[in-house]
């Protein structure tokens, strides 16, 4: 993916602190295709019974992680409140998603990969906010 | 919209409390519609240079009030937690958006429209937040 | 939802024919929720195991409704090439979802709902399709 | 990104032809998120007043984008009609998309990465079309 490249060609510069920028960005579509992914897999399964609750997290985690990347795409040089408030809820699904991926991960590989995937991505997210965290003194001047 | 149908059609029953999830999925479609409305006749108007920051502000808002619909979506009859987050962020977003459409409401009919749909979704997303804080006691068991 | 008014309210004026815009956009906004919360009624059913196909193409649906109303929501006063393939990928998915909901119909309300709102908008697509497919001799210049 | 790894973990078997698939999903995924960042570009750049188009264009192809990427997640192994359609429209929107970012290319980086990007995404789209053209002898059993 474009992510280091797109970043730097914005007009208001890239990030002060980019790469966890790029890791998140990259974590969030990684984990979102993932998912859409383990909820078809686990969908199709003869034990789909048991992997209901699977696929709901799944279909959360999928869908916040796609919109979390909007926002991020959109937010730089911008007061971060909005962008943490959705990196948390973001790791939230991301957490819920990966533990129950966890439990299923010795009989499908679907599971274990996305576990993986859903673990990295909540790690992102967390860095992100500490970086969102620290007070900008020299923060260019935003755009009305 | 059938939301009200679809609540009541469900295999676990409706939510115990579905006046304000009808009207937190209403007002979530509503706004979601009409932040992307907004957003391109923003983009359209010959003051688009002063509209940058109420673009930005439209997309995120677009983009989190469809995503917490869907999770509202998926989520009766389970923990609510990750619900929640979801609805703080989807109201941080709208009080935002609103309050940046306010600004451009006596110039701009689309931005006055948009800054009223963006205030009844944050209402609906506080309102909804406090039937999730209510602890349950006679949860039907939810499905694994 | 707050359809006739945004799109009176767009720079570029209402679409010329905007009584099937307005049909379409409703339709595509009621269709999108409605197969998102068919997919996870679907889901929870004691039959799940017969109900994947139409799970599968709930989800499908769902999406491209709502990416349809999006491009719709950008398109008026444009050529309408892309607006118009959109629609018949959204009309094939309508009809596709809302006959194997047709299928379980008797068993399941959820689905019973959903087809007819599938069928309304396969309609509504059409409908639209038929307006874009008229040459347009007063087209208003389109921005840059 | 996991793209090999989870349509290789699938119940039903991963694609017959994996390479198209693969190579879509990830172009896919690739121009949704420089279409949502060249849209953000654009929109902050001095000359907004030229850009307008290429930015709806933007916001057109990011979407579809995502929306195709989620549909062949969960088609492989079943008719491929859909799919084909969806996948024409999105090649029509990156074509669209590109040629328009081609023109600013020399004035904005981002311009000139996102029509790379858009090039590359509707030509992956087109070889996958080209293999869902050919009718399957030994297709498995889809399930219900």
């Amino acid at each position: 993916m474009r992510i280091l490249e797109m970043l730097g060609s914005h007009p208001l510069g890239p990030p002060r602190n980019i790469d966890p920028w790029v890791n998140a960005l990259g974590a969030l579509h990684d984990c979102s295709f993932t998912c859409h992914a383990c909820a078809d897999a686990c969908l199709l399964e003869d034990g789909v019974d048991n992997l209901r609750r699977c696929i709901r997290y799944n279909l959360d985690c999928a869908a916040v992680c796609e919109t979390t990347a909007g926002v991020l795409t959109r937010c730089h040089a911008e007061d971060g409140d909005f962008a943490r408030t959705m990196l948390e809820a973001c790791a939230i699904a991301c957490r819920r998603c990966g533990a129950d991926c966890a439990h299923h991960a010795s009989r499908h590989e679907h599971c274990r990969i996305c576990a993986a995937a859903c673990d990295a991505c909540a790690k992102a997210c967390d860095q992100l906010i500490e970086v969102l965290l620290v007070p900008t003194s020299t923060e260019p001047p935003a755009r009305p």
